[in-house]
């Protein structure tokens, strides 16, 4: 596509590196940069170098923060310091936190035990969990890794590590969810469920 | 959402803001852009810079090129200056173009005559066209809009105010289109189609 200036052919390839972003969004997405102010560019630019430059993991429960500190949730003094919830992702702690129920910390892993992905124990975020666990603080380890085989997986071995500190370790509560119908539920969810049951 | 760092929050924001770019999704690519290099996210924030600075708009058709000059189509010594392709984008060209069978150059109107959207006239590079035509060395002008209501409107409007240059006004063929079945034609494509058909 010679047809197109030069800077907007490498913009739209910038945007077509994105995750889920083909061709055509990409083209989309350049032409809509075309259109903003020189100052709102600019500032998309900025927010790009900014957010890369900025952003690092928190030195206590790796999840994402700004600067060299412990994160807002590690460096509160409302949280239980004595819980940590275990997530495969930031995304996660996103998704808890808005639940508005949840007052530990947490331990992000960046990922989960995969070994199709070659994804091994030494690329998670395990071993500065086994050492927050060492330390004899921690009361409950709650894994909240995602109802896979891979996120299953990882938690199984997870708690395996973390057993011979003595520590509680619990998981989510798998079952129907909340405002569904029972007839739309998947058998493994079902199964789950009643596995799960408990006295009224 | 203040669990996630503010300069990745202000990249979020950024993001969800390009259309077609949900709150999901550009967390998923603001997410994607930390795990860049700090290099390719300099290059991803200059693109956005380089882009949005450098690509003017051609001085003779209008599409978009980079720098003062004319576009490479009109600059360019094997094109046929004297016949006009008049399209609303810029992405029109390109598709255009994508057919290997036009030798002439565009005029880009930047957009479609619509009252509900109050895009009048003098908000389209018409006037520019008019000024092309009015010297009086263009032979054919193709009106290539879209073929829905907008599109048919601003190429009657325009082929009105051509008349009085005596030149000649031509339209894509409506039909068929190619490699489709007849069994799945829509009928104001087929009334097209026929009403259109031509002599073997």
């Amino acid at each position: 596509m010679d047809f197109l200036p030069s800077a907007l052919e490498t913009l739209v390839e910038h945007f077509a590196r994105l995750p889920g972003v083909g061709k055509k969004s990409a083209q989309r997405l350049a032409f809509y940069v075309l259109s903003l102010t020189d100052e709102e560019a600019d500032s998309f630019a900025d927010a790009i170098r900014t957010a890369k430059r900025n952003v690092r993991r928190c030195p206590i429960c790796q999840n994402l923060t700004q600067g060299n500190d412990p994160c807002s949730i590690c460096s509160s003094t409302k949280r239980k310091k004595d819980i940590i919830c275990v997530v495969a992702d930031p995304k996660d702690v996103i998704a808890i936190e808005r639940a508005h129920e949840y007052e530990g910390t947490y331990h992000v892993l960046h990922g989960v035990l995969s070994p199709i992905n070659h994804v091994g124990p030494d690329d998670l975020q395990i071993r500065s969990l086994v050492d927050r666990v060492s330390t004899g603080s921690i009361s409950e380890v709650i894994m909240a890794t995602n109802p896979d085989t891979e996120g299953e997986t990882t938690a199984r071995y997870i708690s395996r590590l973390l057993k011979p500190f003595g520590v509680k370790v619990t998981r989510l509560a798998y079952g129907i969810p909340m405002g569904s119908q029972l007839e739309y539920a998947d058998q493994a969810t079902l199964a789950q469920a009643l596995e799960g049951r408990c006295e009224f």
